[in-house]
């Protein structure tokens, strides 16, 4: 899954090249390309589809050159996570009778590979054994608010874990509570089942979208495609798997997994990911410090000089500057809100 | 005095180009360009002096094209404001017997420039009359802590008063006193007397700078001037016009002048000089804040979005970015020092 549009890493993120696109962690691979490259032990770069927007697809092409281009599906517009997979779901149903399907979102970070990988081999193995619906679950390290999390039942096979509920994203006390009491896994969105048992289960509880979804695997190899898709996607409602399969399908287990993940939701990210130094700053690029604390500085071409400062992102890019106080990240949209209005689209 | 070195307006300001070489306050022009500028109705080009350090003297030829190359002195160091003034003194001991001489700074704001004009007429009257040593007092608007402060007694002609004493920069209390007092004026550092008065109150008070003076005016014309340049400000002590002869001469006047004048001190002069907006913020340049307060914005060529931060000063200049408390000015000097330690020239 790449079709994200996220704002929240602007300025370096922009509209032609949203987080998925970028190296954010340090190093000077991509997020879908570190993405990719984790899953060449175990799956095939022939029988890997990139299901991003149509406005993406040269800078797929361009960032994973090894890729078929027949694996990149380009929605024609964005329906939320439901149709993005029903239309991975239809490409591969062209391909294969059945198969092992793992949807994964292109700019999640993962720090320890091989445990990851042992962690999808583990879930495959659930998802083979029944019609069995399998999400992996990230053990939570503090009481986020930002993500759903999954209360989990006695344990079952290969470290799956039936699914008793899952939760939208809590409040404080109540993610707390959820940290403590030591049955609840954050929901990373990430999902291992066969193909078979998904196309059931979007018949089953979404079946407008099986239904373009059977249109789309007929025309995938027709001339019509492309106005077949946008078709389908235009009825499509905008629906997240979650809600329209999961909160609602039997069989639905998970596996916990301490691979070292972060979804790198915001710029706030940076200082998880990153080492930061006996100031608690996390810096990057050219900068010096006098006098600041917990400050991330995420620096380009440019020195920045930090003075006297605290609690601040600072992200310094060829044409634009960010100073974000870190409770105000929520607000860099508005920035973007504004920037349209003033039809400054070269800096969206 | 356009000697300054100053690094309170780094990054905008480098040691090959101070502040008063810089345009902080909106316009083109930069600050020793006004100065002159402001003065010509008074004061002809050919009897304009710019007593510069050697290092800098082809910018002031650069931006002060009109003016009479033999009319920039070139301090072969820094000897604070006594020496300086005596270097100048010296070259218009050269030109005439004797002469009005104002002593101004070429870095400072003033907003009225007819009634600054109209002051320093009443103090070229003040310094004719007699041997007085006239300063121009600047009416305090604040307690400021920064500045010198000088008591005055009752009025004497010409709108002067008589200087009862000279007072170092004051604690917070006291500058409260002084101005709740309305007996005191802000020392400005800019004063008018005849040549013949200071220069018998350098050899009075000061007369191993009297002698170099001398030695200096001596040699104006000859090719050794350079070399007695040289001799003389090295053995000159380093000596303030205030406390070397200011403080203790006779017959001082202060004129005081409400012509909105500011030093121009810091950054933070910047928001008393630019009207700021209605959530205090002072920016200039391409500048988007969201839920911003009180902040002091200098944007360069790119774009600048502040997201709810409040009490910072943000610069922006092509190779490096400032962000700053506005508590803590003073420390911009270590950046440098960081950057002197690091060899990073480029940037100082």
């Amino acid at each position: 899954m790449a079709g994200g549009r996220g704002e929240r890493f602007w300025p370096m993120s922009r509209q032609q090249r949203p987080k998925q696109f970028l190296s954010l962690t340090g190093g000077e691979k991509t997020m879908i390309q570190l993405t990719v490259e984790r899953l060449q032990p175990l799956i095939e770069l022939e029988d890997i589809y990139i299901v991003t927007n149509q406005s993406y697809r040269e800078l797929v092409k361009e960032q994973l050159p090894g890729l078929p281009a027949e694996n990149i599906l380009a929605e024609p517009m964005a329906r939320n996570t439901a149709p993005c997979i029903a239309l991975a779901a239809a490409a591969i149903a062209n391909k294969y009778e059945d198969a092992l399907m793992c949807v994964l979102p292109s700019d999640h970070l993962i720090k320890y590979t091989a445990m990851f990988l042992d962690v999808l081999r583990r879930a495959g193995k659930v998802a083979e054994k029944g019609e069995n619906l399998v999400t992996i679950g990230i053990t939570p390290t503090y009481p986020e608010t930002g993500y759903g999390y999954i209360r989990f039942a006695p344990a079952g096979e290969n470290g799956s874990y039936r699914v008793e509920r899952f939760v939208e994203k809590p409040a404080l006390t109540a993610a707390k509570e959820y940290l403590s009491s030591g049955q609840y896994l954050w929901n990373s969105g990430m999902f291992v089942w066969k193909l078979s048992t998904i196309r059931e289960n979007f018949r089953r509880f979404l079946p407008r979208i099986y239904e373009g979804m059977e249109e789309i695997r007929a025309a995938c190899k027709a001339k019509d495609f492309e106005s077949t898709l946008e078709r389908c996607f235009t009825a499509f409602p905008s629906e997240s798997i979650d809600y329209g399969i999961m909160e609602k399908a039997q069989d639905i287990y998970v596996i916990p997994g301490s691979f070292g993940w972060d979804d790198v939701g915001s710029w706030l990210a940076l200082e998880r990911i990153n080492r930061t130094n006996e100031f608690g700053n996390a810096v990057s690029g050219d900068v010096v410090t006098i006098n600041t604390k917990d400050t991330i500085i995420r620096g380009g071409k440019r020195l920045i000089a930090a003075v006297g400062v605290e609690d601040l992102i600072v992200v310094d890019t060829e044409d634009a500057v960010l100073i974000c106080a870190k409770d105000s990240t929520a607000e860099i949209k508005k920035v973007i809100e504004n920037l349209k209005i003033c039809n400054r689209n070269e800096l969206i």
